[in-house]
């Protein structure tokens, strides 16, 4: 069914992909560096709080889209795969 | 001080950053081929899973060198920075 | 609107709720008589996996009926409430 | 090798540990009053985060008591157990 939101929707997301991708090369340049521990768990949680923000978009997009439709429809197999991914997530 | 751990310690975290970065481009690529929401969940759950490889890799590197050290030196100061990132973890 | 799902999900939650409260009290035991720190550790994780269980049920009859509810009258609040919740939780 | 910590530091973990187990009653409570989902959800929350809270004073506490110890003694025994507990938190 494709992924759901609006054509911005979809380039908020690459763009903010994008600057994970740079985060994630700054961290290999930390450790080519040889920065101190602390600041590379930091800069780790960082992107991790990144990458979340992502995850955060695009559930969102999909309950108010795939999620709705879904319910219209009375079809309760999209909101188990829902379900089934959020019991995964850590 | 530093990153704790080897070189081939060191090697290995830019390994799995290179992957990483590499799998945050997948990512990329998947909105842009408009795959289901499911599916980029599920891939934005396995980067973080990846990230957080590195983080259980960085601190253990770290327990085991800087840590280790700040103990033998009776030096709390490192273990509170530490206590304060794990309290932000997510 | 209360809580969604039958009154058997209902008793099934109160069980499940009744078990974390031993095992929380099991816990206080644990503190009591002095048990090693990393065998106390995990059984924290053990009572997080545990609520966690419990956030999914209720998650889970969320989904299946308020929130397919909201979607069926096309009222974007709960979808918006649920999304703030899912930002915060850790 | 028993619990790391002052007396006063597990006085204050059963404190702790006893405030938790009256939120998870009134979890409970809720459940029965048949609250709205997502005011359930976020007292699982708020649990979750007091829980979370009893595990960063354990760790803590293990930090700066037994693997200091373990440091002194060159014996990465205890690291190697935290490491793998780490690795199993959510």
């Amino acid at each position: 069914m494709g992924l759901c939101g609006t054509d911005q929707d979809k380039e908020r997301l690459i763009k903010r992909l994008g600057r994970i991708e740079g985060q994630v090369r700054g961290l290999c340049a930390m450790v080519e560096q040889d920065r101190d521990c602390i600041d590379v768990l930091r800069q780790i949680n960082s992107v991790s709080g990144a990458l979340r923000g992502v995850w955060i978009q695009v559930i969102g997009d999909h309950l108010k889209g795939c999620i709705a439709k879904a319910a219209l429809e009375h079809d309760e197999e999209l909101i188990d795969e829902l379900m089934e991914h959020l019991q995964k997530i850590r």
